[in-house]
């Protein structure tokens, strides 16, 4: 088993919180300058969370020999991206959640209306965001394309839809592919567009893609397995949801010690991958290695 | 007064709707073809409606002496973003809608989450379809940009929330900023899309951008109009809404005989404007001096 240092990656977390807060802070200063909205996608936007997909943008990118400040944008809009996909997943149209990172989801503070609104809005400016990457526009709108096809109907939108119609005798293909869009799609793409906002070539961003996608299906993985073993408290949101719905889940299909060993063996197979890659990945796969370890 | 020939106005429009479902239907063939996701965006966006903002794109592109083709993908992208916007508008958190252009709003038919779901949809793929526009990453780059400030919290989502907060006392100044964002805005970015994929220069894009914003109060303007006239069942949606509600708009603050002047002076002035820009500009002139005798 592969050794890593929990303190650097949390020192690494951090000062990768800070740095997209700082510019998601200026973005909503700008926001309510130009219109009449009160800031509501901004409580949500700054609620906290790890802000693991902007840690990926700004790892990738820092990964192929990029100024991590090129990756700026992209990381506020993938983090705009994952927050919109809460706040309208958290409605009660939809999973119907109270408490999110701790807090009250944002409807439970401002209404439905207002929380609609501010998922429309988070959506729009992560495109509007992303679209002032200072790279040359070719390369900018390679982003933008990136960006779209993973929040669109092929993965992000296509993964709630399954979420939400779960048949109940789901296979495993079947559950992987709804991971595959519900939550792998943001973590690969934020990994796309670091390494594209770095100056990566093809051969290097497909590599990276694939690796990404199982990196997301890991993520969601250990999330599964927490959700069974960890408390509300700990987790600042609903548990053992999924089991409670009647929904499928790695966990529930493969039962609870199958999938931590699973989630064990891939995060050291992910981890080694990246280490070989071109470039300096051992952010990436310092990360792939914790995956198993946190907590919340 | 000047005239205008209404037969060749129509089959204008028609000729447009054809010209732009035919992409729609392709685009949302596709878009079955690599998700799970049933069709539920393609009723609202393929239950008519006169396609007013693609014809506008079509109309601003042949205006400048482009080649139409070079705007389907914007012409298809704004219908799309209107129509995520009726989608959800109508929800019962927002207006509460159950007809629209004559049938069940989306959420009667499929329910909430996944009219929730087929706006998100929209929304992305908008953004995705503006970005196959076969022109150069530069030109595309920068009517992505146009889109997104369009629709963000500047304009349209800006003009969603002042509609759903009006202040009981609101003036003109307030409505006009209000129809400025939650409609004008798709009117005037229909024209600078189909100007810039047409090849218009910087100084004429102002002009189109400035007259743009005139035209989409026009038609608000005729809306708040046919609203107090109309009947529910020549425009397929609730009318006298606004009073009911107690909401402002240029008919109630102004009055009705006032409005009507206000339009067929607006009329005037845009056609004559338009009829002076550099192109040919004779189809939008036309479609101001028609807003005002619209009965739906």
């Amino acid at each position: 088993m592969r050794k890593y240092d929990p303190v650097l990656l949390k020192d690494s977390l951090s000062s990768t919180a800070l740095w997209v807060e700082q510019e998601l802070d200026q973005l909503f200063m700008y926001q309510r300058s130009i219109s009449r909205l009160p800031s509501f996608a901004g409580y949500s936007l700054g609620s906290g969370g790890k802000r693991i997909r902007p840690f990926l943008v700004r790892a990738a990118c820092c990964a192929v020999g990029g100024d991590p400040d090129r990756a700026l944008h992209a990381a506020c809009a993938v983090e705009m991206i994952h927050t919109y996909s809460l706040i309208h997943d958290d409605l009660p149209a939809m999973d119907n959640d109270d408490l999110r990172r701790g807090k009250p989801t944002l409807h439970m503070t401002c209404g439905e209306d207002q929380a609609l609104l501010a998922g429309d809005l988070l959506l729009v400016e992560a495109f509007g965001v992303l679209l002032r990457t200072p790279l040359r526009p070719g390369r900018v709108a390679r982003m933008v394309r990136h960006l779209a096809s993973a929040a669109g109907p092929g993965y992000l939108v296509g993964g709630q839809y399954m979420d939400m119609y779960h048949p109940v005798e789901a296979d495993m293909d079947w559950i992987r592919l709804m991971i595959k869009g519900k939550t792998a799609a943001l973590i690969r793409v934020s990994l796309e567009l670091g390494a594209l906002a770095g100056g990566a070539g093809d051969e290097l961003i497909s590599e990276v893609s694939r690796e990404g996608d199982r990196l997301g299906y890991l993520f969601q993985l250990t999330d599964d397995i927490l959700d069974i073993r960890g408390s509300t408290s700990e987790m600042g949101k609903k548990v053992s949801k999924d089991s409670d719905l009647g929904k499928c889940n790695p966990v529930t299909k493969l039962g609870l010690d199958t999938a931590i060993k699973e989630g064990e063996e891939l995060s050291s197979d992910i981890a080694e991958v990246f280490s070989g890659l071109s470039g300096n990945w051992e952010n990436i796969s310092t990360l792939a290695l914790y995956l198993p370890d946190r907590r919340k």
